[in-house]
């Protein structure tokens, strides 16, 4: 063909989850693969009366070209968010993002060269992979343990551009890293001048207690912080933010002026509309009430139907199980055999840079009820005994 | 600070055009300046209407992630929409883009490293410069006359990674590219084995003819073709689109994943539902009779307020006009007196990869009604009659 492509383009690759949901897409299937929120949470109603306020109200306004920065009101509330959690922020510091992933596009974007090192966890965000490596960066492994990155492990990162890390229910492995840990690895950061990219998509979704303070509150210079709308409002509006370190904001906003010129301006007004009297006071605590009984669910199918020798903590919040499985079992080759009994999960070896375990899986516990749950978790079971049982054979 | 920004940061600066927006938000100016559509066009009340269709029919399916490449009825329209133009084209070749702009940046994205060249014309539309420069090219300048791109001229950009054009009402120079120029320009083109991106924000916005065939319909495998809903809708929902040939379609796809997931999908849910049953078959029309009256009040101004020597060409379509002074006269240093006045424009030289002339400057028409434009040009040619007067002292 004419076109000479980017080296970069080597690095863009089809998205295994997106492959994977594609086959499990077949009507029958239970999937527990996909890491969609449960649409029932979608404010459905709100919407419609935000859409018609925002479209009598300020109609020109919001269908007009509007400031790379995002609007001012929904930034002061994302400021407020942040107060709120302990950090304390400027709206001028907010930029509103066209989904969380930009914001993880736009880092990569202004601080990641060829050659590169970035560090990120072990397992990671397969989406944070993806967003970074078209930078062609040098991906390193901070080593974890169940609670999240090991503050000893971070010497591994010297050099690095910076550390990404989900610290709140990660995505894909549930782990909520633990207060004195948040110090600790904040305090090592420190120590080799790392700078951390904290991504906080799920820390609303917490079923007991709220998770800790942010590593950004913790070292406010030092941490470019990620949220996002997509888990507590639908992720199909596409909205997220940006809080960077005052000195970092200026390029971060002018990537975004070359990137999309601004995320659209009238989903900005209709959720500041729909969130601004306190909306989220009473709809979180519904979606937590929700995902905790599903969260129960999946917990108990999972005592019930997994063989000896799996592995898994119990998720605090967020929406994700992660299964190890014995040793010697392949989750990836495994699934062909379980799509086609009529269940779906992500394979580990996704969220891996390199080196992945064969034994792992990702099960979603948001998008289907638990009886559901139930059925696709027994019929994992059994698939999983049965691979032993072929193995001892 | 302990952030160390990527190479390309550099190439990453705060928008010209920007900056001279806020410097004529003052109340009173009368401002020229802004690329922005004339809201009274934006379909407050189709808009309205459709997203409660949408939220009424389709609520979860809207609000929910989606598939990167787009809602599939919107592609099949813009596949449609090509087809009209006399392009042939699959469904399966569009993708949906935030924005236009994202097209231009996930174009460079894939097909730029850093040195490539890239080749535009003379002026070319800032935003492109903007969008390609962070993947840090090596710009070219095609030279150009009153059509646009001389076909000889193309051997400047051998070995270019492409050609950026936007054929129909450049912006900022309004003009337009013929038909037999078109197809010269594909031949020297395709003989020269350059590829081109071509960018059509303004085809629809033409005053008394269509424009010729797209260069895309002439070297369907050669051209990657953006469009957008901005200038026929409204820019506040960010909703664009590339129409890619097959080959090059999965890497764009992949860069567009990487980037921001997908755009949203209520926005492209609504839009479809607005433009479904032939809405633009009237609503165009209107807005074509409205730019167009607007056009004619601004050359009537420009003929009785211009000092002699000032250069134009009366756009057929578009938002433009693009006004050369007399030489020695220079359109930036002269913006402050301007603004002083109370009227504003953008100085042509953030329209230039390399070598600006100082004394051109871009007009746009649709923003502000016709006897505003009619005060606001009256003044500028008061201000140039006595910069020329000054410089002849």
């Amino acid at each position: 063909m004419p076109w000479t492509l980017a080296r970069r383009a080597e690095r863009l690759n089809p998205s295994i989850i997106r492959e994977i949901l594609k086959l499990t897409e077949q009507p029958g299937v239970i999937s527990l693969a996909g890491g969609l929120p449960a649409a029932e949470t979608f404010p459905v109603e709100a919407m419609r009366a935000a859409c018609e306020r925002v479209l009598a109200d300020t109609p020109h306004e919001a269908l007009q070209y509007a400031a790379s920065e995002g609007f001012g009101p929904l930034r002061e509330w994302v400021a407020a968010q942040m107060a709120a959690q302990g950090m304390v922020v400027d709206a001028g510091q907010v930029l509103i993002t066209t989904g969380s992933q930009q914001g993880l596009d736009l880092a990569a974007k202004v601080l990641v060269d060829a050659g590169s090192t970035v560090a990120v966890e072990s397992p990671t965000y397969l989406g944070a992979l993806q967003a970074f490596a078209p930078y062609e960066p040098e991906f390193v492994s901070v080593p974890c343990d169940d609670e999240g990155p090991l503050p000893d492990g971070l010497s591994v990162a010297r050099g690095a551009r910076f550390l990404y890390v989900l610290p709140n229910f990660q995505n894909p492995s549930g782990r909520c890293i633990g207060d004195a840990r948040r110090d600790a690895i904040v305090a090592a950061a420190q120590a080799q001048r790392l700078t951390l990219v904290e991504d906080n998509p799920y820390g609303d979704l917490w079923f007991d207690a709220a998770p800790p303070r942010p590593l950004a509150a913790r070292a406010p210079g030092q941490v470019l912080y990620l949220g996002s709308f997509s888990k507590v409002l639908a992720p199909g509006l596409r909205l997220g933010y940006m809080v960077a370190p005052p000195k970092l904001y200026p390029k971060l906003l002018q990537a975004k002026q070359a990137a999309d010129l601004h995320s659209p301006g009238f989903n900005q007004r209709v959720v500041h509309e729909v969130i601004r009297d306190g909306f989220l006071d009473h709809h979180v605590p519904a979606i937590r009430a929700r995902y905790k009984a599903q969260r129960d669910a999946m917990r108990s199918a999972l005592e019930a139907h997994m063989p000896a020798g799996c592995r898994w903590q119990v998720p605090a919040g967020g929406m994700f199980f992660w299964v190890e499985l014995p040793a010697g079992l392949d989750a990836m080759a495994l699934l062909p055999q379980a799509v086609a009994a009529g269940v779906a999960y992500v394979p580990g070896s996704a969220f891996y840079c390199a080196d992945p375990p064969a034994n792992t899986l990702r099960l979603s516990f948001v998008t289907v009820p638990p009886e559901r749950i139930a059925a696709g978790v027994a019929m994992l079971g059994r698939l999983f005994n049965e691979a032993l049982l072929k193995k001892a054979a």
